[in-house]
């Protein structure tokens, strides 16, 4: 096995499970019991509590709530805004759970590669089209942006929704990669 | 006067103090009080409450806690990658904070506009030069930086520190230019 | 004060008043008595006189001359690409003349960070449009750009206007850098 | 199943194999034989036959010839390469290939993410690097490269290996998005 | 004569032509005796001589079927892709082949430069407005390009030819700027 | 022939000779007479008197005066940086110059396509890299680049040189694309 589990997942102190406030801790054995292994996200943030708090409640905001865009779909905006930042924790982790949530073995690869060749809905091109622009030159967004999506169906809220998602990542994808943090190796197989 | 009180301080609702949850509206109504205004950044994410909630408890998490980075030095980061985003609300509002951090009234515009000219240290240059490639290319980062942070005397978690207020803002950056969040006219003479 | 007048103006040496031609220093003398002070760009260039006199005959013969863009509109042209190339001097140089030419203290810093935003007319976000096309990729100007701006009542002549004033400011940046140009104290208050 | 059998592989005109020159129709026979399956850009290609004969004898020259790097070492530069050119047939495809030769499942993923944080050698790293700036910015090519690349124990037969190889899929993965090249299905499990 | 023979034309070994395999040869020496001269592209490749039989059969497959491209158009694609690329040899060398082909001695200077003020009609621009984006960004080719190109009359099999072109020089510009390819000299005159 | 005289060499009026201010008309003649043509930047420019007066004299003062840089030289840093911004007119022109200046038929092809590859000398490589960041990167210029350039032999005054010829030339390069200024037919082959 070439990733041994003494590879390092930060390149920070990880703390210890039994170390960590108890609202973390409680947190993370949740995700365990649920995945059936910790995603290294939660250890590597747990470097700083308060951070990791906001984080995660931030994270659940966006990707959790009800709303329009389906699940899978805002698993979509992660991959395509993730591979284009090049970050290899979140292309890999949000690539297994799309797979899961779209039921498709293919997708994730596809979005992260080049969601324009993606096996995905028009409508769906265009909320990634929209995605990028704000990963890249939301400095540019407008009225024309608003309407493009509209014509597709988003109303303004689901485009809050789009933009909040490729901006979580863009701070997301930005720590993963200052921190170095592995993906498990589990994300790699899931779902497909 | 130019952008009177009338002009939409966000192309999406803002929900009157009335009408948002108690502890939203307390937190608006204590900065209100030691402000003197209701910075619009407050209005405008209140849309959410629940974003709302994670983004300043993770706001407040690097902005506010005790570190080896001084107010104005956070402050500073904010600033410089604030105006490479081309983010008018960023810009305008924390130039007014560093202005007043640093309690000088030159600097918030020299380091918005080329930081490698300001009046700072070489150790904040290479400070801001970190930032920028978390906000720009954090796919690259790695060894070399940190060692070229510790020379100045950085330690790891004070490059966490710069990473993390410069990802934040990346989010931050990012939804401010999607919602066409309008920065108070207040900031523009704030500390000058 | 955290900018000395002790601090250098300029990493190429500064010729003193009485040590220059007559012309030169005459026209800095006019200056002086006209504005309360000498903006350093006349005291940086005045280290290569002929440079220096064919250097504000241009910025006369465009920014001075009768003509559809009014002067603040002119200003807009420097301040937008100015910051879009980084450029200390001219943003808070030109920041100034520009709130004080259109009466508004806002105005400056709006159109320095981002243009699409600013208090203005959409006129005059075609006009910047063009100017920042003719500062990043002049070489894919075209008649669809004629075409655009003529929609906003812009004529042939207006265009080589703003053409010539976003060219000018390119070079007036590149020296500005280069020279490593410190703006006068004066300029970040003025028109405020 | 997402991606049913029926979805075109190509833009183009797709061949039956039975309508194909002899020479042709043999090494794809020979292929399938091998594979299991037809890898789609052989079908893709045959459109012209007289470019598939010239593509495959330089793709056999390059990737199956003896030399220093070795089989996995040439798969890592196409997967690198093809990440950074949004190829998806060329990253799922020869990320298979990849999986296979280092007997490693994870090692795809990574190197087509961001090669800097894979399990590789700093010798592979090294390479990546030199074969990313083929792709990129061949202009700036350089002594420094070469100097670089010795110090990790490639000679100038390696260097031109491993740049022709990033050559070769400057091409392929063009006419891959060009054609839009559908991988087939069977190379997403591949060696997991 | 500032480039006399001795200056050498790869930084790799080049072989003699009494070297070289038989059929390598004779297409040397058939080169040579209908141009006079052995243009460098063909010593240079020769070091590696299978690469070098598959290099040219795609060049003569692309540049020298019959098509809808005349041979001056395929020419003006080789130009001003390769001068985006900054690749000496082949802005020369073609530069060469296309003022010969079109009988316009002004052409390739035109095209490389910057092909929107050459002296082509607007198919040819749209041809090679196409050849630019196949060079450049290829990931984000779609159904707006095909229907572009229609609109002048190019049918998906010239589009084919316009990106195999483009696609086989991005492979020659970088495998030039590698091996530092000289243009012969005679090139330069050739055809002016 | 294929550009006749009656293509336009410009996209604005131009003025008969008859019709200009007598220092005008005076300069072009003198011009024609010792050229023999009138290079077409004069009668273009010729559209705006006061800009034409400060345009040429700024020239002058750049690529007239003594100073440690040759007058080849001056011409190397205009090619370079103009087909960097892809300005048919000053590439074509100032190539015919530098072939004169330089005595050398090869060069300006050279130095235009990528100067790395040029028959220059080292020093005139470090002079073109220091031109090419002023050109497209001024604001990152700082202590390192004066340090790179006096190794070869630069001092500041001659830094100060190659900044202004350069930035001068991003002011020409950007008005000849906007105006669409077409090169005289005769500097094709001057110097070759």
């Amino acid at each position: 096995m070439s990733s041994p589990a003494s590879l390092p997942i930060s390149r920070f102190p990880v703390p210890a499970l039994a170390d960590l406030p108890a609202d973390i801790r409680e947190r993370i054995v949740a995700v365990q019991e649920k995945s059936g292994f910790i995603p290294n996200v939660f250890l590597v943030l747990a470097h700083r509590p308060d951070e990791f708090r906001a984080f995660f409640a931030y994270h659940d905001a966006l990707m959790d709530k009800p709303g329009n865009l389906t699940k899978a779909e805002r698993e979509m905006i992660v991959v395509a805004t993730s591979n284009a930042n090049q970050c290899q924790y979140c292309v890999i982790a949000h690539g297994a759970i799309l797979r899961i949530r779209a039921k498709n073995p293919l997708i994730a690869d596809q979005v992260a590669i080049n969601y324009r060749k993606a096996d995905i809905t028009p409508r769906q091109t265009a909320m990634l089209d929209f995605a990028m622009k704000v990963s890249f030159e939301a400095n540019t967004v407008g009225d024309d942006d608003f309407a493009a999506l509209a014509k597709h169906g988003f109303n303004d809220d689901d485009v809050w929704d789009i933009a909040s998602i490729a901006s979580f990542f863009a701070l997301s994808n930005r720590m993963a990669n200052v921190t170095r943090m592995r993906p498990n190796d589990e994300f790699y197989t899931l779902g497909r």
